[in-house]
């Protein structure tokens, strides 16, 4: 469609374009990943319209000013500037560090988790389906961008993961895992995967096979941490386990 | 008001009791203070009626079937079971280690906080004002229940609480703090407090002269952590900077 000539429609799954809803994300979408942008939508008064307007001139990308387009996406938030952007998976990098999120299911976690996972310096996130819609506007923001620094894609089972990046250090976080997390159990090379399971269930006890199954020392009055803070402790041990770091 | 007689009214800040809302955080008051519930709400379709209602009994807490009294209280959720409990501040203990929660602004945040401390065994939490409600039942959820198991206080000012709390170890977390935070940067006492500014804008310069500042390390990459997410590996590297944990 031509964003142009008509309002955007209210985002859905199977849209093949989404929104960075707010100027944060939108500055971020310019700047990371402007080639997949479709066009942005200004509030009049917003205060920065004129840097926005510069940065979408430099990058070929088209604006409009429409605070009826904007509050037709962004629901019942005031948002002052907004993208549409197209959806893409990126090939996740096998030499690097990955964040396997198995089955997440809450919007905010996934966009939180992959800002925390670039705060760290992790770039390469796989996600098991079925699993939230990592392109939703709510994971976007969540994300405060990030998702457009990152890459990440989906993948339909486990075993499918495994197939496309075999031989890799597998560690799955659960609650009895045989392991105490700690910085000497990480390993040297960056070529490991640490894999969470869903915020209601955690992972299947199955996943114990895989790998060296680790646990966060926890107290036993909470049934459990939360996913995204789970995976937050897990991406800073390991990637603050050498003291060179 | 007699709960088991009207219609329970929508949470507002100035009521003097709030809502524990779902299964979870009813369980969790009626274990951990059963002193403060005023009236436990049912659904008769709730597949754990039975050991909800012995435990009301058990703790001599009246408990209503209404499906209307839960709908009215949680929003748009569905709810199977919910409870009025009384508000209540407890006074923080000194020998212990404190969170303290500068004009934290995010109802989710700020349960996720409360559950992620009780995890990691820190049981006492300060929150200086301006600041969410802490007794909102979105706090109450996202705690998953843990702020009846934990310490609360708030303050009107830092100094405020500094006055109260004289002579501790006090950690600012800054962007620009003055060390990068390590295990072997913790101190061996538990009388520490480990201090968070607000989601948008962290804590002001000036906390700079409280204590020993300290910093995340971060990629450059992202603008900052989230607030839960800095306040859990904070909490994380100071409760297990003991090898021996």
């Amino acid at each position: 469609m031509d964003f142009t000539k008509e309002l955007p429609k209210k985002y859905k799954r199977d849209f093949a374009y989404s929104y960075a809803l707010g100027p944060f994300p939108t500055f971020e979408l310019l700047g990371s990943a402007a080639e997949r942008a479709l066009c942005v939508f200004i509030d009049e008064s917003f205060n920065e319209r004129e840097k926005l307007i510069a940065l979408c001139e430099s990058k070929a990308v088209p604006h409009i000013f429409s605070k009826k387009a904007l509050s037709r996406i962004s629901s019942k938030d005031i948002c002052y500037a907004a993208a549409a952007f197209e959806k893409a998976s990126s090939p996740l990098m096998d030499g690097m560090a990955h964040i396997v999120l198995v089955n997440p299911a809450d919007m905010g976690n996934l966009g939180t988790i992959i800002r925390t996972a670039l705060g760290f310096g992790i770039k390469d996130i796989a996600v098991i389906s079925p699993a939230a819609d990592f392109h939703d506007p709510r994971v976007i923001r969540a994300s405060m961008g990030a998702i457009f620094k990152i890459r990440i894609d989906c993948f339909s089972s486990f075993d499918e993961y495994m197939r496309g990046f075999p031989g890799r250090d597998i560690f799955p976080f659960m609650l009895d895992g045989g392991t105490v997390l700690t910085p000497e159990g990480c390993p040297k090379s960056e070529r490991y995967s640490l894999v969470f399971g869903n915020e209601a269930s955690g992972l299947p006890a199955s996943f114990g096979k895989y790998g060296k199954s680790v646990f966060i020392p926890q107290s036993k009055e909470v049934d459990s941490l939360n996913l995204s803070v789970s995976v937050a402790i897990g991406a800073y041990v390991f990637t603050h386990s050498n003291p060179a770091d």
